[in-house]
């Protein structure tokens, strides 16, 4: 499998995106990656490492999508960019899938105008790979590329996290919820009710039925159904109560003198691993499912190890074809 | 000034609900309580304790409202439940304000049939007072009660929740957030959009603009406008990261052995506080926004602490006549 890498548009970039990139190379001999980006940039740092040289191309390219760009102005003008030349050697067959941590507007657009969208689908969604209570993982369609959602998309979310669970997590008939108000049934917004009706008909999914926000992150479903916007505020807002409960505690260890501090040295190693455990670098970020090709989005703030982890996770969905998968499941 | 104190519905109903209402009677003399519920239950309560009997009552009533039961169905049917009875005597006159764990639809519903809707309001709202990292709270207006807002309803809600916090936390100018999915003006599906124009354009209240979810209890404003299925989703969401983190947290010393049983040991003070401050017992649960007359609702697990807040605070709404600020803001 051949991994384009947009080595451009997050934090750490380029250095932590060709780190990652090499350490990727590590997990399997069939990976190769072409690095695109700034060609001196990116050799500056490949200068200081050993690699496996047939491994390891680069696209060179000028420009850079940044997180204050406009989406849609950016693909259309930047097209000297690492995101645009890396989505058009993609679209061309030169790669069998792409990881970007680029601003996620841009590749939305850029996925969904380059690359084009899966047969069947209406729209791309942007899927964060969640982690969970019970050590497994809960993807969310949508998590904010559909601000607005017909009911009809509903259903094909259903569709495409089946097909990503299925093919990326080995889960035969993976447990599908729709995000709601309440687990009864009659439940809901206009939206949610007539996607109760809809996902219960639907061929091809195991539809649980509904699931509260509550039970967004205790594994009780594989596939999290939900309107873009609704599943970003709940994102968030889950998001937002682990910073506001860290930083509390490391308040409360400052405040609390010699006793505290000390409990808290003896109980870092469990506090880092819950830290590592529910942020994205486990993880390796979202996946964009519904385009014709594999699209992943590392986050912003990646470091080399969740750079790896998309790279593989990208090449995974390639070896499996998630897009064919689902472009499957929705003719059933 | 007197509060109806529902003495059933919650879990730990009705004990709970009568020690928190001789607590509360503690905080200030000018308080008295009307007890409403199973008087034989309630007076086996009171018989253990010593209490001013000039200000206490009973409104004797033999059903209780579950949340099982449907609200519309209970409000129509359950005419001699201790909450359907407390509505009607507060309705009358018969006190200032009513506290109740009971369930919360059947509240919504009975609230808006028996009190009655505020001059100049549509839809009565379900909002919670939140806890945030800043030592501050910040109210959601909508937390639930409406899953389908017209876009004037969240022009409302910024009127209630303003109305609430200059009363109740005393802010001259409560900072109203509009919540989002971007923090940009032009940030939205189409309901925030249109509700971005309208609020920019809302006499007497100040509008800080669009609040990302991850910012829901980080204390940036004062009042959080959200249709109530996106607030509930957002606000679910937040507790469940709050909950799965601590059972991690908990695994993660059970597992962790001796060194992490004595951190946890040495940590647990400082932990207690967090949990206690981001739970709802310090806060004294929601309150009803739009309706004739102060209603607040305690959470179902209140214990004797949360249901004396929840009485201290509707008193408070009551002393400062929330009820006609709102309907005041409404007419500017």
């Amino acid at each position: 499998m051949k991994i384009i890498v947009d080595c451009h548009g997050g934090d750490f970039c380029p250095r932590e995106a060709v780190v990652g990139a090499l350490v990727a190379l590590d997990s399997s001999k069939s990976l190769s990656v072409i690095l695109a980006g700034r060609k001196d940039e990116i050799e500056a740092v490949l200068a200081e490492r050993k690699y496996d040289l047939s491994r390891v191309e680069i696209l060179d390219a000028s420009e850079i999508i940044t997180n204050d760009d406009s989406p849609s102005l950016a693909i259309r003008r930047k097209k000297d960019s690492s995101t645009v030349k890396g989505l058009r050697l993609l679209k061309d067959g030169g790669a069998d899938g792409m990881v970007s941590s680029a601003n996620t507007g841009a590749l939305l657009i850029g996925g969904t105008l380059i690359l084009g969208l899966g047969a069947g689908v209406t729209r791309a969604a942007m899927c964060p790979v969640m982690p969970t209570l019970t050590d497994t993982h809960t993807i969310l369609v949508d998590g904010g590329a559909n601000v607005d959602c017909k009911v009809e998309q509903l259903r094909e979310f259903a569709v495409m996290g089946t097909a990503y669970m299925r093919e990326l997590h080995g889960i035969k008939s993976p447990k599908t919820g729709l995000l709601n108000n309440g687990a009864e049934s009659e439940k809901g917004n206009a939206q949610t009710k007539a996607a109760h009706a809809l996902l219960s008909e639907t061929d091809g999914i195991n539809f649980i039925g509904n699931v509260e926000a509550k039970d967004f992150l205790t594994g009780v479903c594989d596939v999290l159904v939900t309107d873009g916007f609704v599943g970003n505020a709940a994102m968030k807002a889950s998001e937002g109560m682990g910073s506001v409960l860290f930083s509390l505690i490391k308040n409360g260890i400052m405040a609390g003198g010699l006793r505290a501090k000390l409990g808290y040295l003896l109980l870092k190693p469990v506090l880092r691993d819950i830290k590592h455990k529910m942020s994205g670098d486990a993880v390796g970020g979202a996946v964009f499912l519904g385009l014709n090709k594999v699209l992943v989005k590392a986050h912003g703030a990646s470091k080399a190890t969740a750079f790896s982890n998309a790279i593989i996770k990208a090449a995974d969905m390639a070896e499996r074809d998630v897009p064919a998968k689902i472009a499957q499941g929705l003719a059933l």
